[in-house]
């Protein structure tokens, strides 16, 4: 039975992590919010669920359903070969997620600083402010972090954890894709400082299924309702 | 052996979460930064580690050392009976466990909207706004969801997840004690309308191992340097 996604239909945001190791794996599955009626279908389990979301993505796996981006990462990767099988080593895999997490959720801060419930423009002058902090010490920060283990890593420097691809690998591309668009000018700088990172990226996007996945309909192209904004006063 | 948790030593913070869950085992755990020199042993271990930790908290069983708040309680949940033990029950109390760190990074960010580089003194009119809409819109709007598991659980409407006391019960616990310290206005307004959260902290309170922490000196007060912070301009 083919998995079913349940996310925003018009952003990448938090889903796109879950889609980009579904695409990986070559697991089935729908995108339900992305179909006819499909954001009421979603509205309605995240009340009615037994075990309720507080917030998409989630995922259901017949009647399994799993809230939190983390979680069900966690829950894909030993299923589909995406994370070591031993157990201190998924557990560090899903340590590096959430950290990845943290990153993300700073991302999105930098241009909502003040509160999800605001526009933009109602932030603007907080929105600068924050987002230099992110710039010139957070990204920097983190992405020495993921060079630092990258480096560290004895089996193979080209992926995060292990000998091979797992789903954190997919994430930090991820994330390096958003910040490519949100933030060009700090991130090619940043970049430029973590020549393994910036190598993990660019393999990532060679693999066949996610090249293909890519290239297709199914991925949303970045915008300005995300968690990566491009506001060209908030890069330099 | 026993554990040791490494967490700076002034604060509640994020590790309280685990000192919770190690005082309700009854393990044996040692606070190193809390000892002679420990927040340097602290510092040595964030940088030689062969899985280094991002930001303490973090925990060294034997060879392994663990990061992340969520990640910590999962693998302390899962061996002291502080989780269910099938998978899906397991990741479901992980997912609240990840509901809970959302809503404690949004009660930080309350009073530091702008970054963690900078004083409170300087972001404090983004605290302003910032605070209002956690008040007013996110501390019921996540105390609502945790009723509405309390609610939904066949089991105990007294636990979060099934029969018996898991991590999360604590670690709900902790964010309405700092709540309570932090929002006292807004979180008294605020329990009145969840009673099954506010019965469970109470509950939680009255547990012979917490209560004989809570009076001990290893319960470090809240005070103005950690995550939870009294800024009676930010409460209403």
């Amino acid at each position: 039975m083919a998995y079913e996604l349940y996310y925003w239909p018009t952003i990448q945001g938090r889903g796109e992590f879950v889609r980009l190791a579904l695409e990986e794996a070559g697991a089935a599955y729908i995108d339900v919010a992305r179909k006819s009626e499909g954001i009421a279908v979603m509205m309605r389990m995240m009340e009615h669920a037994e075990h309720p979301p507080f917030a998409p993505p989630f995922l259901k796996d017949g009647e399994t359903v799993i809230g939190q981006t983390a979680a069900i990462l966690l829950y894909l990767g030993a299923r589909h070969g995406l994370a070591p099988k031993d157990p201190t080593g998924g557990l560090w895999t899903h340590q590096v997620q959430l950290t990845l997490s943290d990153f993300v959720a700073e991302a999105h801060d930098a241009h909502h600083p003040v509160g999800v419930g605001l526009y933009y423009e109602d932030q603007k002058q907080e929105a600068f402010r924050r987002a230099q902090e992110f710039r010139d010490d957070r990204i920097p920060k983190f992405l020495n972090w993921f060079e630092i283990i990258l480096d560290r890593d004895p089996s193979d420097v080209r992926h995060l954890v292990g000998p091979s691809l797992t789903y954190v690998d997919l994430s930090l591309f991820q994330v390096i894709e958003g910040l490519s668009y949100a933030f060009p000018k700090a991130t090619q700088r940043a970049l430029k400082k973590v020549p393994r990172v910036a190598a993990l990226h660019d393999a990532v996007a060679e693999r066949p299924r996610i090249r293909s996945y890519l290239a297709s309909p199914r991925r949303i192209p970045f915008n300005q309702e995300g968690i990566f904004r491009h506001y060209p006063e908030l890069d330099s």
